[in-house]
């Protein structure tokens, strides 16, 4: 086997990669997702996508070892989706689905589980195999590697650590419908909520309290030492840390890495949720490492190609 | 190969169990845990009572799949124990010990994961690949069952679900030093200490008021309609509830599995846990089936020989 193709199916793009089964990336080209007809032109664009590259170079059938997808819903190990909501997806098997169109082997995971096995293959997690990867962005997402492997669930919601309920007394609602969930804290989205909390509350003056703030000015005005900002980041980190003491404990991971828009702060995240992981973990569970995503956006077409490759 | 034999390493005796490639017993017997001079004669009074065995039964080391250990203490997926307090032990790899002493393949695993992997195979988790088992005695203990296999985690703490914070204002300290944890509300003693409470914070008479109480009678009293037992098992089922939706939104299980000291009370445990569980725990990750341990002690020995048998 020479090649592999890792797809990462978005919700407005498919990005497909074809790497050479050492993992480095032979080319990388976008189409986009065709989510009319309840989603039904999807996998035969991307099908024909990668028969059509196959063609292009000259690559042979017995060449590929397959062809791994990363899908933006509930996945389990036997390639049967939940549901992809954004897709209009209901459930099927993707798997068996995408291998009568492509006619090559072909393995499926949540789009979250997939990225965290491509960062712990290539990125900020290599050369660790028990991973826990967090994905602080609109929402809070997650996906753990165990042993070198997706831990995908009975149902495909492995690793959807956002969920968890860190806080009583939570009067907003979350997406999901529970009160109190680690994302209403942890997301970008929940570090201003977390910030907006901190402003009422506080008398002192802040630049925060002239602007219509989003979650990097509260992570760029801490680093100037505005009072509040830091306040508000210290109580932000202070949720973090809990949170993923929380899936620690259960899993008692190696490294735990963080992604998405919050961690572009840098390594000052890890000396934020630090002072609560380490006051909440299991203490046999306290030697964790933390280290920051390195792949962006490549982390899906990495992770969905590892699939194949062992 | 005919035999395993799955070895259930305890602090007073040691239960040894001689079973066929099928998973039958076909012997099991104890010997003593000679604790002494720093837990040094543990291993070779296992290996002799093994190599005993089979010379008296005519067994070939050709006919010997291997020795699966569980330990009561951290041990990490290649044979690496962190420390058994107990035992008198510190850091060393028992697999390539105990394989020197016994000239058969060894593999090992903590106690709490062992037992969780014999319930899997055979017993409250038959017939489940991604299973918790959680066992509610002294403490709350642990084990994780991923596609098949035990989760043992980085250091060997996978599965200690114990110490999830749970709650706050807690001002009593758990064993672990932490405050608030999972095993302080949910374990048998911690059963008592929530009884305790709404019983102080009750008027109503109570036979609880009148007896040094134990977990199995405030199960009991709840029972006959004990108005402040009922309450206390009510609060009991609240926090056991709100643990396991902790554990299940992170790893997603098929089927939990309860068992220890207070999961005798019966199913009536799954009414108690369950409208916390479906408040608290991701709503993907809802219809997870509840089902009670059945092995109780050869739970060890089942899973000590699994680890070896496919």
């Amino acid at each position: 086997m020479k090649y592999v193709f890792g797809v990462d199916l978005g919700g407005t793009t498919v990005k497909i990669g074809l790497l050479d089964n050492y993992g480095n990336k032979q080319e990388v080209w976008e189409i986009p997702t065709r989510k009319g007809d309840g989603g039904s032109h999807i996998l035969p664009d991307i099908a024909e996508a990668i028969r059509d590259k196959m063609k292009e170079k000259n690559i042979d059938d017995a060449d590929v070892a397959g062809v791994g997808i990363g899908v933006p819903g509930a996945v389990d190990g036997n390639g049967n989706v939940m549901q992809a909501v954004n897709l209009g997806w209901g459930k099927f098997n993707i798997r068996d689905e995408l291998h009568s169109l492509v006619k090559l082997p072909v393995k499926a995971g949540n789009d979250a589980n997939v990225a965290a096995l491509g960062e712990c293959w290539k990125g900020g997690g290599k050369g660790y195999k028990d991973m826990l990867m967090v994905t602080l962005g609109t929402g809070v997402g997650g996906g753990i590697i165990v042993d070198g492997k997706i831990l995908n669930g009975a149902t495909g919601s492995g690793g959807e650590i956002g969920h968890i309920h860190l806080q009583d007394d939570e009067v907003e609602a979350c997406g999901c419908g529970n009160h109190g969930c680690f994302e209403q804290y942890a997301s970008a989205t929940g570090a201003v909520r977390v910030a907006k909390r901190v402003l009422e509350a506080s008398d002192a003056d802040s630049k925060l309290r002239h602007m219509d703030f989003e979650c990097k000015d509260i992570f760029d005005l801490a680093k100037e030492g505005d009072e509040v900002a830091v306040e508000a980041t210290k109580k932000y980190g202070d949720y973090l840390g809990r949170g993923l003491a929380a899936v620690a404990s259960t899993i008692n991971p190696e490294i735990i890495v963080l992604g998405g828009g919050v961690s572009k702060c840098g390594e000052m995240l890890f000396d934020l949720l630090k002072p609560s992981y380490e006051k909440y973990v299991f203490p046999g569970c306290k030697d964790v490492k933390f280290a920051l995503a390195e792949l962006g956006n490549d982390a899906g077409i990495f992770g969905a190609a590892k699939m194949f490759i062992d």
